[in-house]
């Protein structure tokens, strides 16, 4: 395939922006959920946890947020010291070890979803219900198209089987979350 | 703002696909610019010496690609080791250091250019032109948006002002360096 120059500014253009358009993103989370004492990689694994419910192997939330074992590792490691998740004993067999989060993760991790909800939606609130459904379908496009880049041999059916099912629970997992902790705040 | 999980499902899947379809192009450009023998940060410095003209100061380079004056140092410092660029004194104030690309460093840049350019537009040819179009307004709102949330007392005019000019000369100057190069290709 042939890079074609007269094609391409508004592909550029999307180059440029989907990287800079997520860098701004990260760094208002960065500064929302330090306001609650979570960097955002700690809010990113405290939610995974609450997603794929409580207790959670490691090597779950470490597939669930595409890391290495090792990595999630050092993270893990990180936030047992911080107080925010604590390791506890699968009852069924013993050897394996399970993660939960502390009450300290908890009274970070509720107001941080909001927070970080509120803002989404702050952001967002330009764009009509149409443009962000359209959008959210594009970019679907776009990262389905980056994975069979990725996995040529890869089947349609073997990439889309194992996450969608995935992503539309954890939106309703959090849905729930945010609309529980919306109703204990209001008491 | 009261976040409002009527509305949520939308936004949520949002949040989640810019950042996960951001890592999806990350991981394909990180294999696509290794081929030519550069990290995708290296790649990305050298490039912003291509727009920014040569030679180039470390100070300007880090200011386009936000980065701390720090962390372009030792970027900097590892790209001269490696023969990417190299430093040279400015002829009209000498105790000021510029740096150029190596014609190592172009050999690298120029396919490592067309490969990237292949790439993003093999992932939008899915997409129509009015999609395309659709795409890149709807994240320059988000991206504007986003800023206006990081930088409440700015101006609207600050912000556009600054950035729009030297994105579109940004994109100008991509677009003549790959013609340039698919020209030199098919010799």
């Amino acid at each position: 395939m042939k890079a074609n120059p007269g094609l391409a500014n508004t592909d550029l253009r999307f180059w440029y922006l989907i990287h800079r358009t997520r860098d701004a993103f990260r760094i208002c989370e960065d500064q929302i959920f330090s306001k609650h004492g979570l960097s955002t990689e700690q809010y990113a694994v405290l939610a995974t946890m609450k997603y794929l419910g409580n207790p959670t192997r490691p090597t779950a939330i470490a597939r669930w947020l595409e890391r290495s074992t090792n990595s999630m590792s050092l993270m893990i490691e990180r936030m047992v010291r911080a107080g925010l998740i604590k390791r506890v004993r699968d009852k069924s067999d013993r050897r394996v070890v399970q993660l939960t989060i502390t009450s300290k993760g908890e009274s970070a991790l509720r107001p941080a979803t909001l927070a970080g909800l509120e803002f989404i939606q702050k952001v967002l609130s330009p764009l009509s219900y149409e443009d962000r459904h359209t959008l959210v379908a594009l970019l679907d496009t776009l990262k389905y198209e980056a994975s069979k880049y990725m996995n040529p041999g890869e089947t349609t059916q073997e990439m889309m089987g194992s996450r969608a099912p995935r992503q539309a629970d954890l939106m309703k997992r959090l849905v729930q979350y945010t609309s529980s902790s919306a109703s204990e705040a209001k008491r």
